[in-house]
């Protein structure tokens, strides 16, 4: 069985009001200009989801849309074959030195394994017109009204 | 040393004019849904970059800018630490009991193993108002624009 092995360059951070990403010191060069950015994709490991269990689950129930067993390409869940997330984040400042990335917020846990982070470029990552599943038709457009989410997944 | 275990769960396909990805038997009921939406992120393994030399390379020269040289985590180089691309990509047709989803163009070459696929949704993905460093100021605006790519990275 082929497979492919990665590391961890950083975690998440989530404290009160701030959240961030704490880069190891092995990684920190990798992050030289990232401040000319203004949003990063975070890749990051869902390692409680790392699983057997969890791994071999094709499809899932979705609690926003009920009735809905979507496949798990069809969601964003953290059930999935490779539990790789990926999150747009709006960088508030980079410390390159002491490894650390200031965001806006971060939808993963305090903890989390990062595994990568890219650059936001429109040409890439910014689609014009998107089509969505019926039951997301309704969730806002844009990465910084996702405050309006609160309304769809409330605690 | 922490380290997190990947399984490829298909592969790009590529020829001629035809993009898509090939999903193994074992995850193809994962793609129950898909075609509710027109894109998709696909997550990638960077396979000719998976050396010890590649992975431990932070920094790197930019073609489109000559004289910089930026992080990996700044740029959206093959190489880095853990080479992992991100494609945002148009879903034509998904043919969930045949494995394929076609999709209107990758940037990834023929036989990338893939390694996870996930519907793009604007609040999470799609951002309003993105800065770019100086170097990325006059690429195309949009996913839909990336045509207009051809002028900045000719072959």
């Amino acid at each position: 069985m082929t497979s492919y092995s990665l590391t961890p360059v950083g975690r998440v951070s989530v404290s009160g009001d701030r959240a961030g990403i704490d880069i190891f010191p092995d990684y920190r060069d990798a992050l030289a200009h990232l401040e000319d950015f203004s949003h990063i994709l975070v890749c990051w490991w869902a390692h409680h989801c790392d699983t057997p269990e969890s791994r071999n689950r094709m499809r899932t129930g979705l609690p926003y849309a009920p009735g809905v067993t979507a496949g798990v390409f069809a969601c964003r869940s953290e059930f999935r074959p490779n539990p790789i997330g990926i999150t747009t984040a709006r960088v508030l400042a980079v410390d390159t030195a002491g490894g650390r990335i200031e965001t806006a917020w971060m939808d993963a846990h305090d903890g989390t394994p990062v595994l990568d982070i890219k650059p936001y470029f429109p040409v890439s990552d910014r689609v014009r017109s998107p089509r969505t599943a019926p039951w997301a038709e309704n969730w806002p457009k844009w990465v910084e009204d996702a405050a309006g989410m609160a309304e769809i997944f409330p605690d």
